[in-house]
Parts: structure tokens; C-alpha cells; sequence
């Protein structure tokens, strides 16, 4: 697996990561990126994850064998409608949006006769620190890469996605957009939706400060996706409402399954849910990192 | 500041780490050990957690200038009433449990005229592996200790916990055991209880299997401590009942915010909501650890 030209749309973060991910293992010639903003085309220049600054995503995507649309989830689809008529014949596109059933309608209606080349990806990989400075080869080692072919998407132009991201160091997985979104629900987006609540809850009290300086690393872990940037979770809560208010109703009974047990003083209840909580938690063991 | 003998009531990961943190700092001469399990006692005794492996709870505390209660929140009352009558004159006693005021209550019971050699603490540190084969002479280093002294406390010996923590490197504070309380429900508590919780709601779903198998490192943190030990936990909870339902009322109205503003798909409230969560979690520094 060789390409010839990576067209980086969005030099950001999870693109740059890519374009360096793709260098580290010698499966690219060179990488074209465009950016919205012409000081992280710069940036992403003058790091090395870029060989060229394209003025246009036209001229990014010209030649490209690899397309990578790493935008925001709302600036998919004006994305896709800008290159469909610049794409090679070849190309390969992927986004990296972290939800897919909105994506795939928007791809319909943007790509049209040029859906077949489009294999929708999510690497579940981050950092709260967003920004191409923070980009690096090693991002994708041990994570998992959800696909979500389309009806429409050429097979070979799927197997070869799945090579893609097997060799930056993913373990892919393929599955419909609706089992994807109801998952990253359950896993993702729940819980930042959490994070962000029980932060909010704590900042709102007067004693807030003396509440803070007092935490510790179980808060800080637990706490940690909160600081994560508004901007991109707004387009992720918005582009999966419905499976994320699913996910919060049964989130809301669990806890009043522990407010009912906590008002009556009931030991036993109590002990049981923590224990089939840490049962779960104990035998899991996320891919690739550390308990 | 240096000790004769050192009574540790309770052999296990923060008893042991107590222990091995005075070694390391040269505070104590001898540990005497007493554990309710006789295993634990022969693993400390193994492990040079302790250097003499007590009968009885009596005969560990029999000369010791330092005592330290560190078992379950619901044995100490037990544990102060049965040594009351071995303490030296000169004795210092600590417990180290997660709330301070039903345990303050409890030491106004068990120790009646000895009270005032009694300064609770509260070492905030831990990990979610329990046992004294888990203790590290660091696990205070860098981290907060809360002393709730009771009015009969007497000062010298206040100050002198206050040494004790300080010396095997934790910051120090005081406060009143109901201000300890509201404080640790709201971030340590509540927290714990939410993750049970969302590990709960996960774990009922039939595709549970599926959903922790796409799960990253953001959800790794937020629920590490849903591995907590189920019965460590039921006596934090069932100690500090009321203080974990207020917060937990203060939490569900944060989550309202959100499940409304999502139900409106309202862009603006959803940015507000994460905006303030986001600037509060980036702009808190852990207490000497990594953000």
C-alpha cells in the first residue's frame, strides 16, 4: 500500500496526526493540506505534517490518490460538495467526523454520483489539547478505528481504508452508522455530556475553590474530558441527539436506582450496584493502554 | 519530630503506606502491626511494613507515642473503644477515614476522656487496588491531608498531626468534619457514585460487550474509579448519606440543563453549558499531579 498525494483537509489535531502517522510508516510521497484557518496551514507547513500549502481544497485534493476530510462535523458537508468535482478518479476520501449517521446523508447529498470512493472513518483517539502542534505519529497506535461503509462504497475502496488505518497502528472495526452512533453514545458521548454536568454542578457553590483544592487524581481522571473544547463537542451532541438522550435516560435510572438506596440506607442494594459496576470495570481492559 | 513505636490498627494499603512513609522520612523506630486478618498482619510483617506482628489490638497500641486507625470507616468506633484503655498518656491517635463527622461522633463515644488525644484525618490518596501488598512509602507525596480536630483535641497534638502528614509529603488542612464532609461529597463522593452509575447503565445493555470493546482512553479515565472496592464504598456512602444527596440534587439539575438544551437542539445553551465546565477543568491544577 503506497500513495502517491494525501490531500489533508484540516490540519488539525486528528488530521496532522494522520499525515504523520501515514510519513512514520513510508506509505506516502507527499501531503497537501488545506485548512480553513491560513495560520494552521502554516503551522502544519513549517512542522513537516504538511509538504505543501494548497490556496484552495480544489488544488488540495488535484492528484490526490488519499483524501482525509478532518473538519468538523458541521463543515463535512460544504466540505465534500467543494471537491466532488476536483476528485481523481482513484481517490480514496475518508472524514473522521465522531458521529456517522448525519454524515452519511450529508455525503449523499454532497458527493452524488462520487459517493462510491467515500468510506466514513472514526478514530477513537483525542486529546483535550486540540491543534496541529499537538499532532503526532502515534496517535492511532492500539486505538480502534470504527468504518461505516455506505450501501454505495466501492469494496475495494473499503478494504483498502481498512489497510490505511491498520498500518498507522489501528484495529479497525466495521459496523452500520446506527450501531456506531448508539455505541459512541453509550461510551463517548454520555459521558462527556456527564463530565461536563458534574463539573458545572460543582462550580455553580460558593465553596467552589475550597471544593477544587481539594481533589484529587480520582476527580482528576474522572473530570478530565470536561476540559475538553466547546466548539467540537457542541457538533457532536447536535449530529447525535437522539442516541445521546437515549443514553442519558438509562444513566438517569441507574442514578436514581443509588438515590433511592442512599435515602432508604440500604446496604445491601447499595453494595450490590457498586459491585456489579466494579465487576465491569475491573474484567475491561481497554485496547491498547493501561487500566 | 521522632517516634518510639508507631500501633498500626489496620494493615493494609494506606495503613502500610503510613507506615513505610515514616521509615522512608526516619520518623519512627519500630512499627508494631495489628489487622484484623491474620494474613494481612504476616503479609506487612513480610514486606517490612511493620516490624512486630501484634496479638491483639491492646497490645499494639501497649507504648506507642503514634496510633493509627486505619480500618474501615464503620470498624473504628469498635477498634478507639478497644484500645482506649492501652493508650499512653502521650499517645497521638489518627484515624484515616473518608467522612469526619459521623466518625467524630463515634470517637466522642469510644474514647470519653481520652478524646483529646484524638486529631481525625483524612489522607486524600488511594488507588483503586486495596491491600498492603499495593502500599508505597509515596502514596502521600504531593497529595492533600484534611485534620477535622474535635474541640477537645489538644492543640500540641494537632500540630503535631499536622507534622506527622507533612513530613511524608502531604499539604495540609484544617477545617470542621461538616465542611469536610460537603466537600469530599462533591468530589470524591458523588463522583464515585456517578461512575458506578454510568458503568451500570452500560453494563444492562445487551450490546454491553460491543460498546466497552470500542471504548478509548477518554472513557478509561472517567470510570476508573467505578473499580472501586464495593465495600469500602457502601460505608464512605452510608456515612455521609445526606451531603452525597444534596450534591447529587445539585448534579441532576446540571444534567437537566443539558438534557433540555439538547431536546431544543439549542446550539447556544449547549455551547454555554460545556464552555463553563471546559474553563473550569483546564484552569484547575490537581494537587501536585499531572493535569
Amino acid at each position: 500500500m503506497h500513495f502517491k498525494k494525501l490531500a489533508l483537509i484540516g490540519c488539525g489535531l486528528i488530521g496532522g496526526s494522520f499525515a504523520l502517522a501515514l510519513k512514520r510508516a513510508q506509505a506516502i510521497e507527499r501531503v497537501s493540506g488545506f485548512s480553513a484557518s491560513l495560520s494552521s496551514r502554516e503551522k502544519a507547513l513549517s512542522l513537516h505534517v504538511i509538504d505543501e500549502s494548497a490556496n484552495s481544497i480544489q488544488e488540495a485534493v488535484q492528484g490526490a490518490d488519499l483524501v482525509l476530510v478532518a473538519v468538523p462535523v458541521n463543515a463535512i458537508e460544504a466540505c465534500l460538495s467543494n471537491i466532488r468535482e476536483s476528485l481523481s478518479d482513484e481517490a480514496l476520501v475518508m472524514d473522521v467526523g465522531s458521529t456517522k449517521h448525519q454524515i452519511t446523508l450529508a455525503a449523499q447529498r454532497a458527493l452524488k454520483e462520487r459517493l462510491h470512493c467515500f468510506v466514513p472513518a472514526h478514530p477513537i483517539a483525542g486529546k483535550e489539547r486540540h491543534g496541529v502542534a499537538h499532532a503526532e505519529a502515534t496517535l492511532f497506535d492500539h486505538h480502534k478505528t470504527i468504518l461505516t461503509p455506505t450501501p454505495q462504497s466501492d469494496a475495494h475502496l473499503v478494504a483498502l481504508a481498512k489497510q490505511v488505518w491498520q498500518t498507522i497502528g489501528s484495529t479497525v472495526s466495521i459496523m452500520s452508522p446506527e450501531e456506531h452512533d448508539q455505541a459512541l453514545a453509550a461510551i463517548s458521548h454520555l459521558p462527556h455530556l456527564i463530565a461536563f454536568a458534574a463539573v458545572n454542578a460543582i462550580a455553580q457553590q460558593d465553596q467552589r475553590d475550597l471544593f477544587l483544592s481539594l481533589a484529587g487524581p480520582g476527580f482528576r481522571d474522572f473530570s478530565r474530558i470536561a476540559a475538553s473544547a466547546p466548539s467540537v463537542w457542541v457538533d457532536i451532541f447536535l449530529s447525535n441527539p437522539n442516541e445521546v438522550l437515549d443514553q442519558l435516560s438509562m444513566f438517569k435510572k441507574a442514578i436514581a436506582n443509588f438515590e433511592q438506596a442512599l435515602m432508604r440506607k440500604d446496604p445491601q442494594i447499595i453494595e450490590n450496584l457498586i459491585e456489579s459496576a466494579s465487576t465491569v470495570r475491573k474484567d475491561w481492559t481497554p485496547t491498547g493502554s493501561k487500566k
